[in-house]
């Protein structure tokens, strides 16, 4: 059995709100006209639920959404989950990504793929990503970069994937092509049409086999007496574009 | 540098059109009017072009969408890339599902989880996901079993997640319940709205934390100069269930 | 040319906001900065551009959307105007609707159909109905009835269609068939998976060529150099159901 | 009563396929096993089920998407029936489009406004619209014209609206504002995102307001133990843009 200890992070669900907080002792949460005291879950199994409170250990997904400190617009888990399967990883796989952001795909890729390599050029950014695996122990084998991919000192025909989150995409494609191994996988997140038309134009001889979509996640209400969709929904976060490295015979 | 050798898979792309082939000498593709002979392919780079084809080292999603051979209705990868994360799989997790069916779903968690056991009653089906596996050598320590998961020898508190997608999943609750660990996730697959309505009444006690949801993919023609959707798309796989083991404190 | 004159309503656009105002002397529309002092804007041609502000006359949309007094979920305008085609509706059409909420289907219904009636059991929704067409002058042959129309005084085959906007439809589809011209159209607007169910058991002799639907509408941003959906949309309004009087010959 | 006369048009629906026929003597209808002769319909009630067969008289969107001749992409219902009304149109309304195309949009134009004017250059195109038209008896205060409508002789301040479905809208623009009542609405049909990148760039100060969106249309399978969506649907049509006549003060 697994049990709640003391300095632990969980999520805690009242209704139809999730919290993401640290159990620690003398601390409590209020939600409407209920509290929870901490010092009562603590030792408590995973899973407990105390009066309309229900506590789990946190997933991923609730990190990312409730935990991560957030100095960009994050990329969103139902992209995040596509992108790590699309670009073919598994644990042997080795990734290159920039710009880390608040590193919400980095620790998506680090929970499938075997070796993840990030750039990312803002200082401010950088740390921000590192508070976020440190404080919540995301484990994986991540090698952070402060620095920009364009100058970064990189092994050719090294990686399996690559994945690139930058406004400007356009002068890193010949580098991307240089390290990634022969038919491996590139991916784009772009937030607008714009992007991806010069994006398309620009894949020309070193890229092949392009795809573009979008995904959409469309969340129910759980009641089971009146099941409908939710009232609203995230309808853009980026288009996504991936494409294969071509190799000259 | 990696080159194609005979007997492996190919993924070959001729403007919109892919195909999944296995090189083997002496044969050939036509498309249109044009032919490509696996002879002149043998020996080249992982993506190479020869006139309009390309040839990549196929992904997983290219193996399962294209190359699996299929008894059942099987997941999508976009489901299946979302349901393995939302299980919240890493290199160390164990994961439980049932059906096996033509072993799509499998194949994606086997590319993320540390252990998968899988279950499945049909012995032609059971023998359709094995063919599919071998086939294209996946790899991944995935435990296949030709037996109903109801009957099963399991491990109480054992599994991280489990994932079902059987037709009527309510008798199985109560022993998905019990080979969990405490706080851990389980997945449904439902094609209809009645089956959600009939799960989410019976979830109860047991479990918390619930989310239904759908995970809608929407591609767009890659041509820079005339950038819009495809015309058509699925508009419908199933509906995700997810929630999370409910303990007595 | 049209100009606004005093008492008349204007749509004002700001930027990305909308407002609906009637234009009274000595008032203005304070936004961000900027004042439109209504004096100003008295005698201007329809369309003009005073500063940052736009000035229209308001279409039934604006009105529907900003002007209308809602003492209910009103039915939204990508709903209504798919729903008065659907009827069949033209300058010659009879068509019954209930309950008429705060009538923003009626006003649709009004613009196309020649004769309107609509049933409202509900005093207060009734009065709102009608000082909504007052106030903005909706014209139309509507006749308003402050009635449950399970107990209304109808000639029988003597609608082109029906419209059912009520939250339990059942006990009504008799009544309905029975004022329906032979072959004529009824439709329903219902909220969640669970009444539709409960409906299409219940057409069953009664109704044929049944359809069930849902109208989307995405919005994009319109500035040019950054062309992309909006961020969030209206997820869900309701199932939009429509079926067609079967006659026993 | 409404009964079937000999020569009309009857839509009928045998399970889940549709029809649009011609009744005629000594004609008949097959579908899978049953066998549905005309000579049984002519005389019978509108709603008539006989055997499986079920026959309505048609409305405006079974001849649309049933019976007119295309010789281009028509203009989808879900479309066609938003656009009309987010023109703002009524019976008192003045409404011109161009190019005619096969005549979808402006059938459904004339079933709500007072007086549409259409335009199209192509002879054949212009022609088709006319026997759809003709063949249908579709009514309406409809002027057709075999003219691009940049040469047209049109008065100015004439129109409450004008809708605009050519490739290449730019050209059009001034000519469009100037027929165009003060404060009037414009609507274009466009299915590239370039196009609509275009056209923004293009409305600067002639229209103001501006709106670009979709609609999508989710159809579901109508079996009430089985309600799900339907597997595919119609991705894309066109991206619909909606302003308002800017007038100089």
């Amino acid at each position: 059995m697994s049990y709640f200890e003391e300095g632990q992070f969980a999520l805690i669900r009242y209704e139809d709100k999730k919290f993401l907080k640290k159990l620690q002792r003398g601390h409590s949460l209020n939600v409407r006209k209920d509290v929870l005291k901490f010092d009562e879950v603590i030792g408590k199994p995973h899973g407990v639920k105390i009066g309309k409170f229900e506590l789990f250990p946190p997933t991923l997904e609730d990190i990312i959404l409730l935990g991560f400190e957030r100095r960009t617009q994050i990329i969103y888990p139902k992209d995040a989950f596509y992108i790590a399967h699309k670009l073919n990883l598994n644990q042997r796989s080795r990734v290159l990504e920039f710009g880390t952001g608040s590193g919400a795909l980095c620790a998506v890729l680090a929970s499938v793929a075997g070796e993840v390599w990030t750039y990312e050029r803002s200082e401010e950014f950088y740390k921000t990503a590192l508070r976020n695996f440190k404080r919540f122990k995301i484990e994986g084998n991540v090698k952070f970069h402060n620095e920009d991919f364009l100058n970064a000192d990189v092994p050719e025909n090294y990686f399996d994937a690559v994945f690139v989150d930058v406004r400007e995409p356009l002068p890193y494609l010949k580098k991307v092509h240089g390290v990634l191994k022969p038919g491996g996988v590139v991916g784009f997140l772009l937030p607008t049409a714009n992007q991806v038309i010069q994006l398309l134009e620009a894949l020309g001889e070193l890229f092949g086999g392009t795809e573009v979509l979008e995904i959409l996640q469309r969340h129910y209400k759980t009641l089971p007496e009146r099941f409908r969709p939710e009232d609203q929904m995230v309808a853009h976060t980026a288009y996504l574009t991936f494409a294969r490295k071509l190799t000259p015979s």
